[in-house]
């Protein structure tokens, strides 16, 4: 027939793991969204219905939740490591897993001025990622955050744009500049990352450097943004952007007697922009 | 005929307004979801296509817009008290008004240990939310909060419940406790309130309650949150709670080996279990 | 302190109960999303963690389930008010139970043109509701339908209506008309009702009257729809509508050099129109 | 410094458009959800916040909707290819476009037995897709649906897997199989095609292969709805397909002294299975 497997892979998706560090009275939490997917030689899965080199994906559920308590999760990375290679090595037909792992942060409940030992309150706001790569030759490390909503009430502009016949944007002097940011940075493989500093500090970086640089386009906010993360931490080899441009159009008022003066905006939902970007090491500084 | 029109109501839902204050270089952002709506004697719309009477939904909106502008945003009910206030004046046929505001909060960024002027980050967690009732008699405010997400990790239990022969819930001694709150607060008519001021009290007293009350059950804990904000706060009238009970089941992991004593824990989607209540005062003691 | 308790109830929310009848080859499948709750006096659980009147939201869950084999799911109103029932009678604080059913309709796949005996397509559209209010003097059957999305490419206008300082809105002799339609009508209680062919014929009034009515406002249709149900149905007592107006707003092609005589429209999110209304019978109509 | 952009593209995302035909009174509707991006040379707007080679996601928007009109809307793939070719022509930096397109379905209001003229309903169910890669070499079409929602009651095993020590999950004999699928498939290069009846036909034949295949697990059935399309459409070069196991579970009753012989199910939401699996043609075959 010429008709074939081609690429495949298969797993459980969405275990919410939940860990409590409860060994002295201030307990410690960890809420995690974890998925795994395996790859390998599954053909006979799907052509012949045979399951005997198919790890269920029940199981993997089990691992998943298990390692929680035997490996423990000082970070997503370090527990998500663990369990792809603890996949891969439970089934023999596994070339290769992926592990991705969502993080929501929960803060103490402040009770007269101090953290509480076990009251927590969700955080809200961006949500932590990591997504290993397990296959025979490597492990890929892909840190980075999805939901950061940031926005400039100045600071930002957009004019000087190609136009055609379809054209009929104004240019514009002073905007709002809104997203909300979903950045993935892989790392290089240089030895032991101190995860959890390392995602602090780039998130304050990508902040502080979207806070602080004039933006003549969505573009180019993301690449200075990504340009300050590769310069301060040698050990991310590239970081990727997909940044909705969130817009905020400044309502007409004038029919009212009102001026506007960049004072009154409706968020809109739907179009927005969709800015996708990479800023990585040119070939022969990775090495 | 005998058949007739019955309660009704209309309105412009969802308006997304933000409002920037730039008076100074330093900014201020409010972030609003305002929803309004419309009730008085509009039968001829319904029963004759008579819209003689009907304030455009299109002309709520913009009204919605005009008084962030207008009017201003020092807090939403003085916002939504105005906007109502607007609206049953501008329509003849209005004997009453309903406004629903949500806000989002926003943080400054963080630049060198110091708030930037103008960049902000969302907060996430809870949306502040007020609802205005104004008749031809009074104005009623109700504000409020939800999805305020807490847990308690321990000092949570739930036993001595009633059984029937569906009964299989094992009692429990230690357990997670968790819930995703609303909570609406209706304001007595008292003269001024500090409305921003309030919100903060009253938020920071329902977690403190929450963190520091043992729990033989999340109804016990809701009447124990609810009589804290009355007690605090004389021009609160009432206090209502929907409370979805978020249920994190401990995992066995019995058969892989391990002990589980309250470490790893599943979080369920659904079913959960919701618990309303409304804490109030005693008739006399509201006049 | 003349703090007290006041409303409340309790139960667990969206139970997923499927059904699948498998007495002939021939399966069948109900396929529900089911809440209960309970009210009575608990005043004792919220006021002093005293749960020995409180049957655990765990045991309604396993009632809900327990209920689609022992009674069967023939209906979603037979079956919720059984489930009603059943829960006051296991608890005796209580002096009411609310049953919400959501029901998700499936339709056999075709396979040469004829249905399959046991695969099924999820139908998507509209999800058939019903509410069960059970006291110890009547139980109230309130049934529905939400999500029914529809829409007039023409048959609409709104013209002639109030204006103001705010209003902007030029009048439409020819719109779109479009609504994700919440209807929700009450049974009078005038002895068996035949839910499944209610629901059927309700549900094609409503669609046939929406086509067929000139709309000179959402107002009107909903009244013309309300009205066609109570004529056709004297054993519904009364009927009331949750309609959004979906916005479909003219796309201005002139820049571009096109025409656009109601051909290209952008269906807007948010805001939207929200129009509620119910109707009903007159009072000694309904007796 | 050694920091460059990477790979980058930018667009409008979720354009909304829906195109009415009224060149007679019986209206046609397509409604659609267009998203685009372009490809190419646009460093300088990342690194030097020049926008010369610019052309904005605002006027994007604006082709997509002029050209529901000036092209029209036959077929998804034929409008998102005019669309994508339009979009390149008209940015001398762009080297591709991707355009993808969402449509959602209406059905006629059935009035006295027939379709109305004017009056829809929306039909729920799956969403059809199409992506288009256009590149200075080739156009890509790569066409789907996503959200088709399949269960079948019986007919579907799971058994002989591998174990390991965290494997619980006992053999099933007889489960219900369930899945929100997602299919893509790729066209190959080979003259015209018909979209529409291919889409038809290419739906009709998953749902029928997945109700008519005994299953011996997901990956079985996903390959054997593969191959029925490969085999039928020769103009289709491959399809992949994305498939959650939609879990229903088997509720014990025993407790309650009811058997359940595959009768009364929960359906879970969280976690799932995810299973995913491309069905191709050896490369000798697609020449």
């Amino acid at each position: 027939m010429g008709i074939v497997l081609g690429p495949n892979q298969y797993g459980k998706a969405e275990n919410r793991v939940v860990r409590i560090v409860r060994d002295t009275p201030r307990h410690e939490i960890r809420d995690l969204n974890v998925s795994t997917a395996l790859r390998g030689d599954f053909a006979a899965a799907h052509t012949d219905g045979d399951q005997s080199q198919v790890l269920p994906t029940d199981t993997q559920k089990n691992t998943a939740f298990a390692f929680a308590k035997r490996h423990g999760v000082t970070s997503p990375e370090d527990y998500a490591l663990a369990l792809a290679r603890r996949l891969v090595e439970a089934t023999p037909a596994a070339t290769g897993a992926r592990v991705l792992v969502e993080e929501y942060a929960w803060d103490r409940i402040v009770v007269d001025g101090a953290g509480h030992d076990h009251a927590f309150v969700r955080r809200g706001g961006e949500v932590r990622t990591t997504e290993i790569e397990l296959s025979s030759e490597a492990a890929h490390v892909v840190s980075g955050l999805t939901d950061l909503t940031v926005l400039k009430s100045t600071g930002s502009e957009f004019k000087g744009f190609l136009k055609d016949e379809y054209t009929t944007l104004p240019e514009a002097d002073d905007r709002i500049l809104a997203t909300a940011l979903t950045a993935r940075w892989r790392y290089a493989d240089r030895g032991r990352i101190e995860w959890n500093a390392t995602y602090a500090e780039v998130r304050a970086l990508l902040l502080a450097t979207f806070a602080t640089t004039y933006s003549r386009a969505l573009q180019e906010t993301l690449y200075a943004m990504g340009r300050a993360v590769l310069e301060a931490h040698p050990d991310i080899a590239e970081i990727s952007f997909v940044a909705p441009n969130k817009h905020h159009f400044l309502v007409d008022l004038a029919p009212f007697g009102l001026a506007n003066p960049g004072e009154v905006f409706i968020a809109a939902d739907r179009p927005y922009g969709l800015i996708e970007a990479t800023v990585t090491r040119e070939a022969d500084d990775d090495g």
